[in-house]
């Protein structure tokens, strides 16, 4: 049993963790930290925890906080772990961010994409970046410091990343058309959040300047051993929870001109993801949906082949606050204190 | 381990309890029956329970369905199970029915409600009524028959029934105004549960004419000691899970005429339900909303006096499909075999 | 063609006055005022209205605005008229107020609901109530100051008033259970109205206590020619746009004993509602759906009587936005100017 | 005035017809075909019609009904009026055809992808492609036979036009993403179109196979001047109207490797839609969002120039039942006629 705290306990990603970790064996969560909500009962917040959760949420207090738990959660803005992370924290307690401030290796990448002058770049070379199912010997070796993926880069990578990795597609044509629930967007009272402007509507946001679009180079540009450069598009969609990756790429011929085949593909997914619980690939002719994988932490991909044009459209859906946040958030503390990767992530998706 | 047969293992009650019943420790589901999906693949059917669930659909093929398992659930029909079920059934195997074939004690009633010729009315008197937090002790000791309550009747029953009970409010004045998720009205292809046509929209339905009616009259009855008539109106809500009951009644002045008091009505709440794992009366002035239960087996309660018309307006939301169907079924079955009433249903709600 | 202005024009209601406004044929928009927006364009915050309305919001100088305009729609919170309104003004130009500031006669009731020092109780008396169907000869007539009825009241009235006024009821007994869509709670960004807050949730809210109770208790007071107290629950629905009204009352028996019957009652509506344009009075057997008249001013009523219980239930449905503000509010300013009392919101409901 | 006649006048698309003419000052609708209300009462299937059609609807009686109207719209399945259609009926009055039988010149194209036989492929050269925008002065001068666009293409191609018809993309690299709503998909009561299946979901359907996509292609062939082949995914919504088109392209680079200045791409989209009424180009940054456009016959524009990738991501945004299909019909049935063109379509979209 170990001691867990949560900073930002009452946004809708720290909620997310809290209904998980809630039911994981081996944990106890001793600190809601919640700046907004302060000696508020988090069950009053969160009243789905109504006589499951009894605490109280308390202040950010890191110092105390490091002191009394064997790993910290940040579900926090950019910036706010950044600027308080040191050697002393560190050698304290583990921190899983689930913010963005260590997920990018090129600090300044990181700041022109973020408009954030990074107060610890220092720390950056350390952190695991957390996809496990791509880097899960580095997480479970990770001992101090994990960069919790973002949700739609978690999305759009699972569903490219075998065939960057095996040069199947050319990276320099991908294009990941993603669409995202609301929760994305955060709990704070903002206009554009609100039910009448969201329900009954679809629009892009964020084009050609979104943040994750760094992330998910970056990423795919180690499977391809070379700079990738993509074109990321989100959508705001009138759900709460999901995401769905609709993604386009030039598959590579073969020397005689020909395409790879549908087998061909199946194969290298197969290869990459059969062992791996958390990522489905469904049979041939079936997309994913969001609502398929809704409250659990799979992904499910797929992929069709366009004979007319060359391309390949893959597809690739997740919870964004299961898989895409506190779900992977709580698989890399399995990894990374031992315990079995699916411990409390056994969820089966709720239909409807 | 016990064995467990579904059938209407296809339709939205019966895929709840696959869904619960895949997780449940005790349990191994090994008939999923479905008419309309023989020898599909059932992850075909219900793509959440992709490599989750192997099996293929089967037919409803009871006789050697009830040789094989210690349980049948019936998710199916109005008159279907009464149709069939019969001693020799009954000697091999228990049975939970999750229609209304034997809830109601008076086959007239139910012949008049229902417009159905009831096939096995002699066996009506010993299904036990399975609403746990008021039959627990007949649930316990049921040997044979289940009749799991409506979605509604849970809802609206569980609500008031502590006030019926100690005569605090005046049956012949309760009015049951009920709202529901789409979900219960179940899988069929039919144009009113089109998405465009539930979306955006909100009606009532059944007026005066709803079946659950007599079901929640009658076990009100029981706790009234006397013939209770209601009016209930349900109503179709554009969401996918859940109800919430608004019930008002007048509340039964003491000798010197004056009201109850908030202090003895959260009293008599209380008194039933303190110890209830599965119901929660909220803390005064939060009211239940349907999300902070969806995918879980609470009942969320709490109600408002109102001093200026004398009247008690209670308040209860569920989740249709958790503890208004195949979560209480899933209940029901635990209290027949022994089991931790909470095995399978620990299910925190989901939100948002 | 006459000039109007209209304050608060950026929130829910003062937009709908701009989308119905700017195809009314006998009137030109001369001040969009809105003080959160002011010298941004209209239309780059209402953006359906691009490049059919180009002029920029202004701040409310009501002084001047009154020199200029015919008249004055107020679509501003509870207090805002009351606090300003004076003989000057109402010399120079008519006032039409979306708010409750004028709608309800004895002041200590507004005050005591709304908990709100009223500052002109002066004029309360002169305001007349814009429910047309009921009011017109005073509409009609009113030279100065007209209150536009709440969004619930309307319907609840306008539902239940036939009966009422006849005596057909026991306006003791009545219980008005109403659902609303979200638009209802204004474009401010709380979290309570967040999309992830509101889909796929339902609750009630105001339970008791809501400020539309005395608005509907005096209008119907009047009808019954004496005091009304009814409980009225109003409710949060996952939609937009949109009131249903379920109303409950035990029917008043006849010297013999007997019920009114479907006929009598139905003759009651037609004789209130048979002439009124936008006033539906469905056939025997369809229940109102707001669907059915979103966008439109229409609305759409119906009941079914319980023999069982003596009740009858009443159920109206109408689109908040419309009918519950900004096309009654027009509809009023027809009255007053001698306008065609449909023109402008001849608004054929949009479906699906 | 001139008499029409629709067949599937209860479909949504059909429906939509009925909404709109039925305030159009030319039109006398004369015809309410519907095979599957035959004898029923329109206002009793589409209930917003309530009180405005009083006509009860007709079986498809296409001989009697050609001698009767001036003009037929066929809001039907594909292969209905190819079946049908012959130089008699065309002798005696003008068709506008909402499917696809004579959209597409190539009638081996047509018969490839709809998997249907032509019944009458010697009419379709005579048919006019009636998007007004682009084919203005043949809708004009068309004297029998409108092929009404689809509700994608047209939303596909007036977003891509301008660009592919001044040679600034290369239209070999154009990918079409496009998000439709529920009622895209009809009212025929099919499971997947469920209001459980639909809500809170996001998928992609037709992957690499949608009919839609020789049309785009044929038409943007057109402008480009070459044969043209694209990717086109389209994916279900959970709304009920509205399609948003995002289109990715490379840009086609001047001689001094330079690319488009923002300036000149916008200068381009306003040479050919700076006095078309019904296409918005919106001011630089804001995104066209469906909810804008809603219940009007708007499509609203804009694009973003990626300098990273070069390529340009356009988007469109229209209300499919309008611009993507009634709208669009009558828009044809103006010009055709010698109408105004905005004639009944001065529809101010709704929000929220």
């Amino acid at each position: 049993m170990i001691k867990v705290g949560i900073i930002g306990a009452t946004g809708y990603a720290g909620a997310e963790l809290v209904r998980i970790l809630s039911r994981h064996k081996e944990v106890e969560i001793k600190w809601y930290g919640s700046r907004s909500y302060v000696d508020e009962k988090y069950a009053s917040v969160y009243r789905n925890m109504f006589e499951i959760v009894e605490d109280q949420c308390l202040d950010d207090n890191i110092e105390e906080l490091a002191d009394q738990v064997d790993v910290i959660f940040t579900a926090t803005p950019q910036g706010f772990l950044g600027g308080i992370l040191n050697e002393e924290l560190l050698s304290k307690t583990k921190f899983i961010d689930l913010s963005a401030d260590y997920r990018i290796k090129d600090v300044d990448i990181y700041e022109q994409w973020y408009k954030i002058k990074h107060q610890s770049p220092q720390l950056i070379k350390e952190a695991v970046y957390g996809l496990c199912e791509i880097n899960r010997n580095q997480v479970t070796k990770a001992t101090r410091l994990i960069a919790n993926p973002g949700c739609y880069t978690t999305c759009s990578i699972l569903t490219a990343y075998p065939l960057v990795k095996e040069g199947l597609i050319d990276p320099a044509t991908l294009i990941v058309d993603a669409k995202s629930g609301t929760s994305g967007a955060g709990r704070g009272a903002k206009v554009p959040n609100l039910f009448c402007e969201v329900n009954e509507n679809m629009k892009a946001y964020g084009v050609a300047s979104h943040r994750h679009t760094p992330e998910i180079e970056e990423q795919l540009g180690y499977a391809a051993g070379s700079k990738v450069t993509i074109n990321f598009t989100p959508h705001l969609v009138p759900m709460n929870r999901g995401i769905l990756a609709t993604e386009y790429a030039s598959l590579v011929r073969k020397a005689d001109g020909s395409l790879p085949t549908e087998q061909e593909i199946r194969a290298v997914y197969e290869k990459y993801y059969k062992d791996e619980y958390f990522v489905r690939v469904l049979p041939k002719g079936e997309c994913p949906e969001t609502k398929w994988v809704e409250g659990s932490n799979y992904v499910d991909i797929n992929f069709v082949i366009d004979e007319r044009t060359g391309r390949i459209i893959m597809m690739g859906a997740l919870d964004n606050l299961v898989k895409g946040a506190a779900g992977q958030a709580v698989q890399n503390m399995n990894l990374m204190f031992g315990f079995d990767e699916k411990e409390g992530l056994e969820l089966v998706p709720c239909f409807p």
